[in-house]
This record gives C-alpha cells, sequence and structure tokens, in this order.
C-alpha cells in the first residue's frame, strides 16, 4: 500500500482568499461567505471527502504595500473584506460529526487570558475537534490598528510568542487538574476548590496569575498548527507544532523542508512523527487531461493584474509598483521578516527582475503547486509529492469554490481510496486522535507544553 | 388591551448563573452547558415562548472577596467554570428563525478592533439579530489576568467605554459606506475602495487608523444594551443604550429608574422610547398556588450558604465574613464601585447588620424579584409590575434550567397571550426592528452612534 495521504482544506473567512480575481467566475459562490448555511454546505462536502480538517487562516490587517495603498486588495478582495474565523466553527462541528477545524489566531494581539477561554469553549463545543494555527501576523496595518506605532521586529514577536504559549500551556494544562469538577450535590461541592491552581505566570512581556477559567475540555491544548518558513519560525513550529503547512516548490526542497523539521523536533525531544507536514496545493481537476486544460485557461483568463501584487506586497513588504519591469529585485529584510517567503514566493535560485516576478505571482492559485489534470493525474502527482518529500498530506485551497473542491472530491478521493492511500472512514475521537492515534486526545508526555502539567 | 410586556432570558455560559445552589436540583440540566445541543434546546424553548432574545451574561474572572478566597464560589459554582459566551451564538441562530441574541462584552479588557470585527461577524451569521451588552467590568480578578496591577476605577471605566463606544461606532457607522461592495465582475471591482474609508481616531486611551476590516452588517451597530445602576452608570445608558436591564425592588424605586433614564435619554436628544428597560425578574410557576409554594420551598432547601455570600462579594466588594452577625455593615467606596449595587442588592432602606444582610442575600433568586404563585397570578403580578412602573418587559432568569423556563412558556406565556399583553407573532426583521418597528435595521439619527456617519 502506498504511503497515506491526510487533507486538510484550506480556507477564511473573507470574500476572498489566495485565488486572485476567481471571485469573478461565473461559478463563484463566494460571496455567501457571511452565511453560515455556505459553510455547513462547504463542511458537509468536506466530510463527504473525509478530510481531516478545514483550515481558516485570518489576518487582521490590509494588504497595503503596493503602491503604498489598499486600493489594489479591496477592489480584488485580496483577503478584505474579512470576518472572525472562530464564529464560523461551532456551527459547522454541530452539523458533522469527524471534521476537525483549526482556526487562526494572532499571538501579537489577542490578550492570552481570552484566547484560552475562546480555545477551551471551542474545544468543549466541537468536542474535542480544535485545532490553533499560532501565528505571530505579519501585517504593519494591523499592528497600527491595535496601538502599536510600528511592527514589532520578526524575531521579538516570536520571543513574544514563545512566553504566550507558556502562558497558555499553564493555562490548559497545569491550571485544572482532572477531576476538579465533582458535581456532588450531596456535599455540596461543584468544583473542589483543592484541584483548581492558579499559575502565577510572571514573564517579560505578560503577567497573568489565573487560574484559568474553564474546566478541562477534551484535549486541553488544542491542535496546534504553526506555518513558519523562516529559521526561527521552523525553529518555533519545530517545538511546539503539531501540524505544520509550508508552500511546496520542488521535491528537494520539500524534502528538505520535512527532514529539518523532523530532526529539530527531534532535538527538542520529541518523536520524528509528532510534526505533521501538509503543503499548500490547488487542484484543476477534469474528466480528461484537455477538459482540466481548458478549465484552467478560463481561470487564467479570470487572474487579475493588481491584486495578486498587492497579496505578494503584503506577504513579503515589497512593493513591485516601485520598479521598472527590467529592474533586478534586490530582496531585503523588512520588519516584515519575509525575506525568505518572498524567495519562497517566487521560487527563485537567481535575482529575479521585477517583471519576472510579477509574471509569477499573477500565477493562478498564488503561492501553491497547482496540480491541473485528469483525477487520476491529479492523484498521481498527489502521490509523487508524498513518496518524494515525505510530507504527511496537502493544505487544499479553493480556486472556484465550492467546485473546486467539489470536483476533488467527486473525482480525485474515489481514486486515492481506491488505491488504497486515503482513507474511507474516520478514525474515533478527537482531532489529536484522529491525527495520531487512539487515546492520543492531550499533548504526549514529550511536549513542551505536557511540562507545565501539575 | 394593556399594557404590552416584552421578555428577555437571561442566562451565562457557564456551570450556574445567580441561582446558588439550584444546580443540586435533580432536574437541573445545567452541567450540559458545555454542549451546544443544551443550547439548541434553550434557543428552541425560547422562540417557542415568543421571547425577543436571549441575553447572556460575562465574566472574566473570579468572585473571590467572600473570606479573600475563590474557594466557595469554586464550591458552588458561581459563575465558574465559565466559557466563551459569543461562540454559542451562531448556532442558536442558525437553529432558530427569530430569537435575537445579546451578548456580554467588556470595553476594559477586549481590544476594539477585534471587537467590532466580532460583533460585526455576528450581525452578518445572524441575519441582524444581535446586541452588544456593553460592560466596563468589575472583578479585580479579572483585572489582575489582563495584566493590569489594579482595578481602573469605576469612574474612569465609565470615560474609557465612552472612548471605545466612539472608535467602535466610527469602525461601524463611518468607514464603510453603503454600497462600498460592488461585487462588478465585468470591471474587476468587488469593493470600491473610495466608499472604504479610514477614521483616523486618535484618542485619549486609544488611537485606531481603521478602516474597519468588515463589509457593512444589517444592523451596522448592534442593539446596545447595558446594566448601570451608579449615577455614572445611568448616564452612559441614557446616552448609549437602547435596552437597560435592571434589579427591581418597590414599584416606586424601579418607576424612578424607569422615569430617570428617559428624562436623562431626552436630553441627549433621544425620544423616551428609544431606551426599553427590563427588570430582573425569576418565576416559580405552579398549576396552584400551593403547587408553587411547595417548589419555592424545594427551592430553599437546596440554597447554599456560602455561594451567595461569595456572589454578594464580587459584586460589591464587601466580605461578609468579616463582620458578627450583629455588627452594622457600613457600606464604603470600593474600587467596585458598587456601593449603589450594595445598597440595591439588599434593598436596604436603613443600615443592616451582617446578619440581616447574610439572610437577604440566600434568598433563592438573589437580587432578582421572584415571583411565585399560579400561572395567573404570576402573569397578574407581572402586570402590575408593567403598568406601575412603565418597564418594557423582564429579563427572565432560571432558577432550575431549563424547566423553570418551561414551566414559564409552557403555562404562563399562554395567559399573557390570552389576556392580549404578549405578542403571538414575531415581528419580521432584524433586532432592531423586531424591538423598535419596522425599517429600524440602523440606529435613528438621534443616537450619537448616527454621528459619527459620513
Amino acid at each position: 500500500m502506498g504511503k497515506q495521504i491526510r487533507l486538510n482544506a484550506f480556507d477564511i473567512n473573507a470574500a476572498m482568499h489566495n485565488a486572485h480575481g476567481l471571485w469573478k467566475h461565473p461559478e463563484s459562490e463566494r460571496h455567501r461567505y457571511k452565511d453560515l448555511k455556505y459553510w455547513v454546505e462547504l463542511a458537509r462536502l468536506l466530510e463527504r471527502g473525509k478530510f481531516d480538517a478545514l483550515f481558516l487562516a485570518d489576518v487582521f490587517g490590509f494588504y497595503d504595500v503596493y503602491k503604498g495603498s489598499r486600493d489594489a486588495a479591496l477592489r480584488d478582495a485580496i483577503q478584505v473584506p474579512i470576518n472572525d474565523p472562530s464564529l464560523l466553527i461551532p456551527t459547522m462541528a454541530y452539523e458533522t460529526e469527524h471534521l476537525c477545524f483549526a482556526v487562526t489566531v494572532p499571538t501579537t494581539y489577542e490578550h492570552p487570558y481570552a484566547h484560552a477561554r475562546r480555545m477551551t469553549t471551542l474545544d468543549h463545543l466541537t468536542g474535542g475537534r480544535i485545532g490553533w494555527n499560532v501565528v505571530t501576523s505579519f501585517l504593519p496595518s494591523a499592528a497600527r490598528n491595535f496601538g502599536l506605532e510600528k511592527m514589532i521586529g520578526h524575531d521579538e514577536r516570536y520571543d513574544i510568542a514563545d512566553e504566550y504559549m507558556e502562558v497558555v500551556y499553564k493555562l490548559w494544562e497545569g491550571s485544572w487538574e482532572d477531576g476538579a469538577v465533582v458535581r456532588d450535590a450531596a456535599r455540596g461541592v461543584y468544583t473542589d476548590p483543592a484541584k483548581v491552581h492558579e499559575i502565577d505566570h510572571r514573564g517579560r512581556h505578560c503577567r497573568l496569575p489565573g487560574p484559568h477559567l474553564s474546566e478541562p475540555s477534551p484535549q486541553r491544548t488544542p491542535v496546534l498548527y504553526q506555518a513558519g518558513a523562516s529559521a526561527r519560525g521552523r525553529a518555533f513550529a519545530a517545538k511546539h507544532a503539531e501540524c505544520v503547512f509550508i508552500d511546496g516548490h520542488s521535491f528537494e526542497s520539500m524534502k528538505f523542508y520535512v527532514d529539518d523539521i523532523r530532526a529539530q523536533a527531534v532535538r527538542h525531544g520529541r518523536q520524528p512523527d509528532d510534526v505533521q507536514v501538509y503543503m499548500a496545493l490547488s487542484t484543476v481537476v477534469g474528466r480528461t487531461s484537455a477538459e482540466a486544460e481548458e478549465k484552467f485557461r478560463e481561470l487564467t483568463r479570470l487572474a487579475s493584474e493588481e491584486g495578486p501584487q498587492a497579496l505578494y506586497g503584503g506577504y513579503t513588504g515589497i512593493d513591485l509598483s516601485r520598479g521598472a519591469p527590467d529592474d533586478v529585485l534586490a530582496y531585503r529584510n523588512t520588519d516584515h521578516g519575509q525575506t525568505v517567503m518572498a524567495r519562497f514566493t517566487t521560487m527563485a535560485e537567481k535575482p529575479l527582475t521585477y517583471g519576472e516576478v510579477v509574471e509569477k505571482v499573477k500565477k493562478i492559485g498564488g503561492r501553491a503547486v497547482v496540480l491541473t489534470g485528469s483525477a487520476e493525474e491529479v492523484a498521481d502527482r498527489m502521490q509523487e509529492w508524498a513518496e518524494k518529500t515525505g510530507i504527511d498530506g496537502f493544505n487544499l485551497g479553493h480556486l472556484v469554490t465550492p467546485s473546486s473542491l467539489k470536483d476533488f472530491v467527486d473525482l480525485v478521493v474515489p481514486i486515492l481510496q481506491e488505491r488504497g492511500v486515503y482513507k474511507t472512514e474516520y478514525a474515533p475521537g478527537t482531532m489529536r486522535e484522529k491525527l495520531f492515534g487512539a487515546g492520543r486526545s492531550r499533548l504526549p508526555e514529550r511536549h513542551p507544553g505536557a511540562g507545565y502539567r501539575r
């Protein structure tokens, strides 16, 4: 049997995610993002396709680097308008049985005391089907709206995030003992106060005495996701993350990343497969190769000119309007700290001109690998990626919603199942059990978060 | 036809709300608060009973004044363990058609940029069925967990809240024009940038350039609730609130409050009925008076000794363990600023001894008026309160959940309907339309929030 493949769907509670311009597609229902029915339909589709999770990205600001303005982002709905992602999850969980959810929440802007309670609440309401994508947030416009004069530097954001993790581990793992809630009517004791503890955190960035406000949820700590491409980001992920996601560019670079993150995890006392790696992917599937190619050409006709440059500007801090097409683009360190991402984004092994970068970023699907072909061809290529790189699965973005994902579920999933590389039934239990095995609802002892247990 | 009565249900996403000790009741299903099914059942019950809204309280800390410890609160589940309330609302809205929701969020601890997006998201997802209960938060233990060395003073909290309201009005009312989202595929314009504006807020407590992240929701500004008993709190409510709730003690004091808040609202350029007043109420209903009295005696047998003193300590800052039963309790101003509430709570017109206060706070139902009787008797008394005081309706708490509310819906609602003082059908539209009339989805021009429109 071939290497098993796992799937997350990659989305955002906004008018558009990364598929610039494709809100114009006649089949797009993307403008229904404000309607819970849209999300319930999506969740049911994903559960029919046996996806492990729906992964919700988030941003707290505007992509306003390109031409020094947010106008291009607004015009092309580049992750704006955007709504809160967490509020979508309970209803999707209520209307499904197995599908899990990972939600992006920045450590830079949400206070850990309120955030810890929100995640515990989500874990309770979903029956333990929740993950948290830990981000430090990269948009200067977000920093300004949260009262910061300027963006906190990239590495300092990770230092803050490290302390933030310590605080939430203490709240989730160390504050309420198992069995604290006894609900003993005869003795008149709902919670045994001897089993509820202050965490007394006094750190560099935060003082937080506790205790946690909520009783323990099925997983306590949600399944931890992270996407860090930089050296500091990879180090953070290797220590904390249980699932990482990353753009893919070549078999070699992806294999290097997978091997590196597992090796770093081992140096933290973890096991190699304690970290699952998901590669960003979009697919254009037809009944034949020719039909898929024709679909891809149609999508390319709808691609935008300025939207993807706005997206790239937000990710990298680089304004592509500031150079002539033949000028060579010199990467530099910015407060975004996104030089690495800029390089990844353009898959460049040598310096590129502005014109070359613009052509690359305009490619449909953005930073993700796009596989175009018949269902068999797409399945072949997915298996090839998995086998050659050691990734655990894919983070599947939408191009046209919901038809891209419908095509995938209807056409590709059955082939992967027939080939024995994709599950036909969900595993029971919580998200962590579904991903890592029965009996593992909580962080394993070797995870740093477990060190804060009493 | 008699004066029309409106109903809110009053609840909290915690193991227990104000009905100390009644989690021990054999019919209590309160421990299911972590399960969305519990809340969906409650929402359907309330919609069957034509309640306007479910009002969700919240606290971000522990009731730890009594004996200088949180132990009594934990033992009797005095609003702890507690989960996030907002995350319950979308699913209840999805499973109902008309029921509206008001959620408590403190201006002291949630950043206005994130909060404004959450409320807009809720307004979108509920189709305009959302209200926000504006609180400044009163628990010192919450302040400590949000990084404050000591509680911000009572009046300063309201000054911060006033600026906070200005910021969120600017985001909700003034940032995105109607028609900003055009979704014009031919021109390639999703949002017209010329209709999305920075708010450029530079205040004493907050700098926030904007724009708002979300497109306008059905109501833009959620229906504004407030509960302020102090002079500063009443002034705040008279300016901003569309619904206020208050404990009731006597016809005279309630009528004074109702007349005062309406008169103050008029001085802000508003109309008297721009502010609806809801009085806290609990009911014990039987098929006969005798059956109700027997139920009440059973509830009283389950009442707790220490839990209500913990609750009182949290509300007032007064530790009832620190005086002998015969000592006179001297009210003093505390950082809680709750002297007024302390007086209200005990309904005292003269100084009371510690022992007398303890007996009063142990009364089942806490600070709320409790009506015990047959359905006809309870309906009579509700009508009497409404007619003699000018209140618009009641904020109905639970004693035993869900049986208290089931009894009310099954037995009292039909009588109020027969008497023509309670609606038999919901009005269509958003929450603000249901409460204030067709065509009024948004704040009226005379409300201060409307002044921030462009």
